[in-house]
C-alpha cells in the first residue's frame, strides 16, 4: 500500500513547493540583516540561506501530515531543526574543526565574518531554535506537545546526540573503528537530529505512542541511510554536485562505511535501511505516510 | 518595609543554605563523567563545577520565592540559567575571543580539553539548558508558565541578548564608545541573562504581569549594577580575588565604566541602581522579596 501511494508521489515537486514556504518562515523568525548587531545577524542569514536542501524541516512536516495534521502546523519544528542543523555546520566549519573554506559552495560563516562572530552566530542560532519551539507551546495551544518535540530536539541537539557524535567524530579521526562504533558515532552525529525532526513534526501533528514510535524507527534507519549514502558520495561525488571537494573524510583519515565494508557492501547497506525506515511507517495511514515513504527513497538515491 | 526586613535578612546565610541544592540540582541534570563520550562530559562538568558564585540560580530561586513559591519550583530554571552562563564562559575564554587561561582561578575549559572539546561543551550546555525548560513543561505541569520561561531565556541567550552582547564587546574593543553604547553594550552581553533568571523564576512562581514587570525592571538595573561593578573590580581588585588577573579591560582595551565616567561616579552609578531595582520590587509582598532586595546589596557591595 505504502509502496503504491509512493510510486505515484513526486517527491521533487513535495520538495519544491513546501521550499518557499520553509524558506519564508526561517526568514520570518531571524532579525533582518541590519538589526543590531548586523554583523551577527548577517552571519546568521549568511549560513541559513546559503543553499541547503531543507531535508531536516522536510522530514518535520512529512512526520506531522503522516500523524494527519496540515504542513503549517509543523512549521515551527520545521524552523527549529534547520536552524539547529545550521548552527552545527557552521561550528563544524571552524579551524578547530573540519576547518572548511567552502559549505554547498558558499564561503562559510568564519571565512567571510571571522572566527569569534561565527562561533556566536551558531550560539545564536541554538537559542533561536529554542526560543521558535518554546514560542509555539505558548502561542499555538498545545503546550505540552511543543515542550515535548523541544525535550526531543534538545536531547538530539546535545551532549548524547549531535555534540557527542562531533566528540566522538573527533577523537575517530586516524582511529581503527569497528562497524558498531562508526554506526554509534553517526547515529550521535547525524541520526538523532533527523530523528528529531520526523518525530517532533510527528509530536506536534497529533501522534500517538504507536506513531511516536514507528516515526523514531523510521529516523533512526534514516539517519544512518544518510550518512552511508554521504560516505558514498565523498567517494564517488564530484565537487560540481556535492559544492565541495570529495575525498575530504579521507584527507582527514576518518573513518567511513566504505572504508569498513566496500562501496558495494555500502550501497546494500543504504538499501536495508531505507527499507526499514519505510516498513516501519507501514502502521500509518498509507495515503498520508507517501511523503516519509518518497523521502526516504529520494535519501538512498540523492547525488548531492 | 522591604528595607526593614532586607536589613534583617542574612545573604550570605541565604546563599550557602542554597547552594548545596543548587549543585545537587546541577549534578542530577549532567550526565557523569564517564557517560559516553567521557571527555565531552568532563569538559561539561569542569566548567559547571568550576567554583561559580551561582548568582543567576539565587536570581532565578529568589523571583520565584517572592512571587510566592517555594524555592525547589524554580530549580530547573536556576539550573538552565547557570548552563546557559557557564556555556557563554567556556566560549568567551577561547582563544577567538579573550584567550583566557584561567578563570574563577581554575584553567579554562579549552586549557584543558582542547578548543574543539571546549566548543562542543558549550553547545551542548546550552542545548541541556533547553532540553531541562522543556522536560519542566512536560512533566511539572503549567507547561504554558515553564515554556514562557524558555522564551525569556531563549531570548535573553541569542541574537538580541547575550550573544548580541557578545558581539557588541568584540567589536567595542579599541573603540571610543559613548556611555549610552556602553550601557546597551552591558544590558545585551550581562544584563539580558540576568534579567532572565529573576523574570523566569518569577514566571513558574506564578509572577502576574504586574509581578513580572516589577521583576524586569529590577533584573534590568541590578544587571547593569553587576557590570559597573565588574568593571570597578578590574581595576582595583586583586587576583586573588577575582581568581583571574585585574587590569584585563584595560589591557584588551574594552571600554568600561571607570574609564568612561571615573571611579567615584562608576560607584555612584552602581549604588543608584541598586536603588532602583530596589524600589521596583517594593510592589511585591516585602517578607517575600527580602531575598531580593539583599542580592541586589550584596551584588553591588560584593568584592569578587
Amino acid at each position: 500500500m505504502a509502496d503504491a501511494a509512493a510510486a505515484e508521489f513526486d517527491i521533487r515537486c513535495y520538495m519544491e513547493s513546501l521550499r518557499p514556504e520553509i524558506d519564508a518562515a526561517l526568514d520570518g523568525v531571524l532579525q533582518s540583516g541590519d538589526a543590531l548587531p548586523p554583523n551577527l545577524h548577517a552571519a546568521m542569514r549568511h549560513s541559513v540561506f546559503a543553499g541547503g536542501k531543507r531535508l531536516r524541516p522536510l522530514l518535520a512536516i512529512a512526520g506531522c501530515e503522516a500523524c494527519g495534521s496540515a504542513a503549517e502546523v509543523a512549521l515551527p519544528a520545521a524552523c527549529a531543526v534547520e536552524l539547529i542543523h545550521t548552527y552545527s555546520l557552521i561550528h563544524d566549519d571552524l579551524p578547530a574543526f573540519d576547518d572548511e573554506e567552502l559549505r554547498r559552495g558558499q564561503p562559510t560563516c568564519h571565512t567571510v565574518f571571522g572566527e569569534a562572530v561565527a562561533i556566536l552566530a551558531g550560539d545564536a542560532l541554538q537559542a533561536l531554535a529554542f526560543e521558535i519551539l518554546a514560542q509555539a507551546a505558548v502561542s499555538r495551544g498545545a503546550a505540552t506537545s511543543w515542550s515535548a518535540a523541544g525535550v526531543e530536539m534538545a536531547r538530539a541537539a546535545g551532549s548524547v546526540g549531535m555534540c557527542g557524535g562531533q566528540t566522538l567524530d573527533i577523537e575517530a579521526a586516524g582511529a581503527a573503528l569497528e562497524l558498531s562504533d562508526l554506526r554509534q558515532l553517526h547515529a550521535h552525529k547525524t541520526g538523532a537530529l533527523l530523528t528529531a525532526a520526523v518525530v517532533s513534526g510527528g509530536i506536534v501533528g497529533g501522534a500517538d505512542d504507536a506513531a511516536v514510535a514507528a516515526l523514531r524507527t523510521y529516523g533512526d534507519a534514516l539517519g544512518l541511510a544518510f550518512q552511508v549514502v554521504d560516505d558514498l558520495l565523498d567517494v564517488e561525488g564530484t565537487a560540481a554536485e556535492l559544492g565541495k571537494k570529495p575525498g575530504g573524510d579521507a584527507a582527514r583519515e576518518q573513518p567511513t562505511f566504505p572504508a569498513l565494508i566496500g562501496v558495494a557492501g555500502s550501497r546494500a547497506e543504504a538499501a536495508r535501511l531505507r527499507d526499514v525506515a519505510i516498513a516501519a511507517v507501514e502502521v500509518l495511514d498509507s495515503s498520508r505516510s507517501a511523503p516519509l515513504v518518497a523521502l526516504a527513497e529520494y535519501i538512498v538515491s540523492r547525488s548531492y
